[in-house]
């Protein structure tokens, strides 16, 4: 059996997310029915992530198994023809029987885009956060780094999830400008259900007053959702990397 | 009478161009809706330029007369609040009475944005147009120096257009590259119908091997639409930046 793995880029604007949902269009449905229409069977896509509703991917991993000899770049070009605009496949390889897109990653890294302007940007409407007061990404930046370490995160994972392991090692975390966009970056060994847009969310928070930066290793401990920030909104948020 | 010049920016994804027509959404139809909830009364807004269907705008003028004395700061949060996400107005300052944003303005530069990899890119679907084979930036960039003068420039407009004189200058013209994107920018006291579009499908000609570079300035000097290329799609054009 041929493990296929899939390297894909996609605007999550006009999706319910990456999972198949009943009576709605999500990146995993549009997968499945293109790799319906090329190798003539339903086959089952392992997505590595659940991107919630809105949520874009500069890079998102994926697999399926099939007998079915097409090549890796056969598959390519044949699957982007059979994709909306918003989905592209830029890679597939051949890889081990048992390898799959989510268990076997290692690390996955996160980007927040704020535009920061008093005015919004047509441009960035569905791919950034507006926010309009100014922020101070060095104070940001100093905030984010009291997320780096292995932590119970429950104070950042939202109401709604089934997960009962709640700790995630967080790797790095960054805040930089570039011009009148703000981008918060952070990696972890996994992510519990909105917890970036929670940390986005306390961070404007700290940027407002509202938290204190040094705060935030307390609201950590006390693993009370009601003690972190808001949930910013969906449109800001790219799964950016992932790594195996 | 009070004459208030407005600064915008607009995606033009949604439009059908600039110019009022009927039963259609256009960027001037909704700055005059906006401009009618705000002023309580309808006022024709003035556009410096008819841009297309789908063609976007990083800074455009207009203008409209008003008695009523609301500040120009109010004016932008105002009418931004009264826009939708796509248009954004940046700056409102009150101009001598007889200003005119199209007839007042020495020229114009327009970009287009060409997305040049194998794989289309989600993220450009509406704001860029997708070119798989690989663009020869410097063969272009040499090919677009042709453009720069004083011609009759009737080869480089669609039919359809009611102006009688086509002569126009073009200031400066080039190519880069960024990355993936290829960039072809044009200044010029003014322009025809689909005159950068047609300007862009030939230089891409050119990188086909279908027109020489050195046969640019035979084909302005023909006056003949027949010899000059195909006209690029809208959606990589962008009205830049607007002279006064």
């Amino acid at each position: 059996m041929r493990n296929l793995k899939l390297k894909l880029m996609y605007n999550g604007k006009a999706y319910h997310g990456w999972q198949v949902q009943a009576n709605a269009d999500t990146v995993q449905g549009r997968l499945e029915s293109a790799v319906e229409a090329v190798f003539g069977e339903h086959l089952t896509v392992y997505g590595c992530s659940r991107t919630d509703a809105g949520v874009h991917a500069n890079e998102y991993f994926c697999n399926f198994r099939t007998e079915k000899s097409i090549s890796c770049e056969s598959v390519v070009k044949a699957l982007n023809a059979n994709l909306p605009d918003d989905i592209a496949v830029f890679a597939c390889e051949e890889v081990r029987e048992d390898f799959h897109s989510r268990f076997d990653c290692k690390s996955k890294r996160y980007v927040y885009k704020i535009w920061n302007s008093q005015i919004k940007n047509p441009f960035l409407t569905h791919t950034a956060c507006h926010y309009k007061y100014r922020l101070d990404e060095n104070l940001l930046n100093e905030a984010a780094q009291s997320f780096i370490g292995t932590y119970d995160f429950k104070a950042f994972c939202s109401a709604g999830s089934s997960v009962t392991d709640t700790v995630r090692t967080v790797k790095a975390a960054s805040v930089v400008r570039q011009g009148d966009t703000v981008i918060f970056s952070v990696e972890a060994d996994g992510f519990l259900y909105n917890m970036v847009r929670i940390m986005v969310g306390t961070l404007i928070n700290v940027n407002e007053g509202k938290i204190d930066k040094n705060d935030i290793q307390y609201i950590i401990r006390s693993a009370d959702r009601a003690n972190a920030g808001v949930t910013a909104p969906a449109q800001g948020l790219f799964l950016d990397k992932v790594f195996y």
